[in-house]
């Protein structure tokens, strides 16, 4: 038994290709996102011991199974070039900073998180949805910049007439931002209200233009994700059922053409007769 | 007059077919509803003792409705075969739990609630919309699972960072998914923020990007569940109507093809005649 | 210058169908809702005087405006057979309670804030739409109460174990359903729950339940109004331009019969034609 | 190099075309609106002066920009037709005020706020966005009516019942209505009704039936925009791509039309040719 690269290359491969040790590695995901949120609890010391080497071992196993794939893949660049295999990598190896230090380990930590996020990665289904999400960003883009500049006029104004009511909601622009986010919510809106309206009474008018103007853009960028994605569903629809009638109208419309021309000619030859047989027939 | 059991089950079938009956175990219901409301207000002794008999009424009118559509059924395979009748079975038998015993009685009042049920499995409209919606829980499943793994990421970070600022909202991982529950609500969001903000001033990152991340998914959700009901009765209205149309030019295109190939022969012929013709004029 | 019925008749109706005056009552309905208002605020009392003089002003004209629109009709029997006829006259009837005695004026002041809803029987536009939302109402039936069961359900065990912690929110079934209700707002649904997981630590699985049964329900009955506005839309679309290619087809297809029926007729005679040739030929 | 009219309007014309000057102008409004964005904080005495000097610079390239365009467009009668421009202009002209006085100066100021508004008019996706946003406004205004009066219908009786419980609240129709659109929201709606229900108890109905008919007109409105949208869509689609099936299937029929009358005209001549031929036999 050899252990040159190929055929450890096909091993790696066969392993990879594995549907047992997949089910293994979304096992693996699983414990590991219940070993993070076993460590939110306050447990004894002997147990946080016992969690902190089951945490090694399952960095350590995430370590080989994405070494395992790397050299099923052949090649470094063929491993890189997919989006889902640096996603892993990156996640991996930011698993890798030591916990243990006191300065780094929340950070270590907050990376140990971010494991989770594989079972995203290993579960086809949701990898669709994610990349669903991703490609409704930039469709969004207009709609959140008109957002945008309406939250920054209203937010410059309010900090501009209110900063002197309520500091805390009104000091500077960032969090005037903050405070009209939390008046678009209706998140005790009518508090920031009703503390503005005792001296610009008619400041009621500022935070009712301001709800329904977002409210009417938030509907229309809804309505036009919908539209969207209605309109491509139905364009895919189209293309695979509706265009089985239009190719059958198309050949209809060939043949009938073929047979006017047809037609075409058995009148003249038919008129050609009927003259003669008059002929024949008068003389 | 015999009492064998072919005419018991004959005569409890038209029972339980008999519209009148059926109305009447509405009634039943809805009036056992009823006591389970009146129950809940304060009532002088006797009433109470009077509720109590009532309430053994019910219990045992259903105890009796459910042994004659079993008896109707003929066999109680047949009678448990369908997920209605376990339905119902399972809340009936769940009643006889006696509500007398000061331990079992919340336990004994409780399988009563759920009585009210009944209207659901006896009324067909309420029965095909419970229907739908069990329908529809597999086709969220993958969507809810997304959800499941940002408010687990989200919590784990929130219990590791705040859980020392509030340990009622943020001690452990169930807690804290429970705070982003209701921050996904906007029930007073921005107290729990600004509570986190006054150590970490830019905690508001957080919690902003919860609220997108979420609302992005669920809005997806949304969209995902009108689309795919849309596209079912879209194909329901074509399959009906639609192939009205494609039927016909589908005999139109069968047509066309025998014309043609009558012309073909018609033509040959024509110009056979029309050779032979002129063959005959020329000579 | 007689002033026999019929005339009078004719001179009303001319006077009903005059879009002069159609104007000027849709300005004084306008008016009396502006009169009502204004008698929220604190007004000096000769003004008071003045706003009592003009709303009997508003109400004597109500009552002169319907007379016309009786007597216009013919017979009161043609109507009180419009719908919107009988809503305008039980209004203005109900505005000729005095408002001056103490006991009745809240009556009598309540009474004629629904003079405003004239403005919807005499603008066509909102009368379809209020027709719109009256036939909207029986299909949401069996959904609502579905609802309503869920409801009930749920207050019946919240009121069964709650009641000894709050009971101003979970005394009995009633008002444990307005508790629902506002949870289902969102409306400080956390300080209801905090509450009561103080004594059952799991209860967080009642409201949670509870808001993701109500919040699917509510979708579902959503979208399902919308479907069925959708489906009622496009049969009407089909029908009216759709058909236009469905006759066209139709058209083609009678045709393209009778074409055969003619060409089959055409190759019989062209075959004996063909027949005879070939014998004379032979000959 | 003369400096003529005509080409110091087609320089202009050039600049105004000029990609890297409409960029520019774009990075102004965007540095505009961090200049707006920077004076809501709290800065430094000679920071402050060095802002205001920006602030001027800012004001005078506008000002530039917009003589620029009216000297590109020719006259000043087609700069004002299009209502971009007048927009634009409205926008310059008013942060020409003087922010100094210290009367003026929030007028002032807040007049420069608005040159954000700017990013609309410049970038064509936004102001393709806003288009569509004012087009939808008159189509609202039924539903916006009725929802006016429904709101003016509730705030009366609540002026008319709950003034004496709560003046803040509901001391006039004014009030009221603010009031009632924070019920709307849903924000501590709860905190008025408990108020109201101390004094009359069953004040619960007045609440629950005015949310149901708001959440009720409210839904139908929405869901008349998507419908109208999708209308439209789909007309514009049916337009776009439907035709060519229409079109095809006309010909079709123009075709078929022809063909019979060739085929009427070819079985007469072929009925003659049979009865001579018939005749010739029977000789």
């Amino acid at each position: 038994m050899k252990f040159d690269a190929a055929s450890l290359q096909r091993r790696f491969l066969a392993l990879r290709e594995n549907k047992l040790f997949e089910t293994f590695v979304i096992f693996v995901i699983v414990f590991s996102a219940l070993l993070i949120g076993a460590k939110t609890y306050a447990i004894p010391e002997n147990a946080q011991t016992f969690l902190y080497l089951l945490d090694w071992g399952v960095t350590l196993f995430f370590l080989a199974e994405i070494i395992v794939r790397m050299i099923a893949e052949g090649s470094l660049r063929a491993f890189f070039r997919k989006g889902w295999n640096v996603f892993d990598f990156v996640i991996v190896v930011a698993s890798l900073v030591p916990v243990q230090d006191s300065e780094a380990a929340l950070l270590g930590r907050l990376l140990r998180v971010f494991r989770v996020l594989r079972l995203v990665s290993i579960i086809p289904e949701l990898r669709i949805l994610l990349n669903a999400f991703l490609q409704a960003i930039p469709r969004m883009g207009y709609v959140s910049l008109l957002m945008f500049v309406i939250f920054y006029i209203y937010a410059a104004i309010g900090s501009m007439f209110f900063h002197h009511i309520n500091d805390d909601l009104w000091s500077n622009i960032t969090i005037s931002m903050l405070t009209l986010f939390r008046v678009a919510t209706f998140e005790d809106w009518t508090d920031v209200m009703y503390e503005t309206m005792t001296v610009y009474p008619l400041s009621w008018a500022y935070y009712l233009s301001f709800i329904f103007i977002v409210a009417f853009v938030f509907l229309n960028m809804m309505i036009g994700i919908v539209l969207e994605t209605l309109q491509r569903e139905h364009e895919e629809f189209d293309r695979s059922q509706g265009e089985g009638m239009a190719v059958e109208v198309d050949s209809i419309e060939q043949r009938t053409r073929e047979m006017d021309q047809r037609l075409q000619r058995i009148e003249s030859m038919v008129e050609a007769l009927h003259e003669r047989s008059s002929d024949t027939q008068s003389r």
